[in-house]
């Protein structure tokens, strides 16, 4: 699977927006609030890459928010690294079960509503050599 | 610039290498011995990805290399993340000093020599978003 995107904990999507539009290039394309998990996204890419690989920008909206805990606990910096499972309806929920059976179990037990209309799961950095893996499709 | 790679800490390049084998299905494209660093870093991606846009293994070869320490600071995970500045000679001076001249300072005063034969210079997160930040190319 290829590299989707970088899940970067932040304090401002607009200051750290700003940074990576004026000093690398990228462009915004996407921005909206997963209340959910008590955050404000913002997705940036460069628009030369075929990939599209992307930095996402969370920013918490709440202090009981796992972003605000994982800034608590470890400062600013990179949060998830997320694998594209592709776009198919099931994709995500069949790249879960296949790690679940690789021995690398999911924190859910079904694919949730992500930002941009996708499925997604987390494994734990535990079953992940040390990271915060994501899942994202459909 | 796209995303070159994600930087990521690990205790063991054969056991983390295995992770992303094994579960993301990606291809070790690279390995060396980067003496300068203290580190042996592995580089994979998918096969499919037109972009190429790799996971960086980084495994410490002394207690006093910044790797390291990073770890024993942090623990183990995601360490940086770097820009593609092209490939020409002085691709990563040229984006550098337009980094510099624009408010975000080198940790180095000029490239240096990186893993794959690349010249590379980094970027204290406290100048990026939270984020330790590489340039790479040449």
């Amino acid at each position: 699977m290829k590299i989707d995107h970088v899940g970067v904990a932040v304090r401002s999507l607009d200051e750290a927006a700003a940074f990576y539009r004026r000093h690398l290039g990228l462009v915004e394309t996407h921005r909206e609030e997963v209340a959910a998990q008590k955050v404000k996204v913002a997705f940036l890419s460069d628009p030369a890459d075929p990939s599209g690989t992307s930095v996402e920008l969370l920013e918490p909206t709440s202090p009981d928010g796992a972003v605000a805990k994982f800034i608590a606990a470890r400062g600013l910096g990179m949060h998830h690294l997320a694998f594209d499972a592709g776009r198919g309806a099931g994709s995500v929920a069949s790249a879960m079960e296949r790690m679940r059976a690789g021995g690398a179990p999911p924190l859910e037990n079904a694919p949730r509503p992500g930002a941009r209309g996708h499925q997604v799961c987390f494994f734990h950095p535990k079953h992940c050599a040390g990271v915060l893996v994501e899942l994202v499709g459909g």
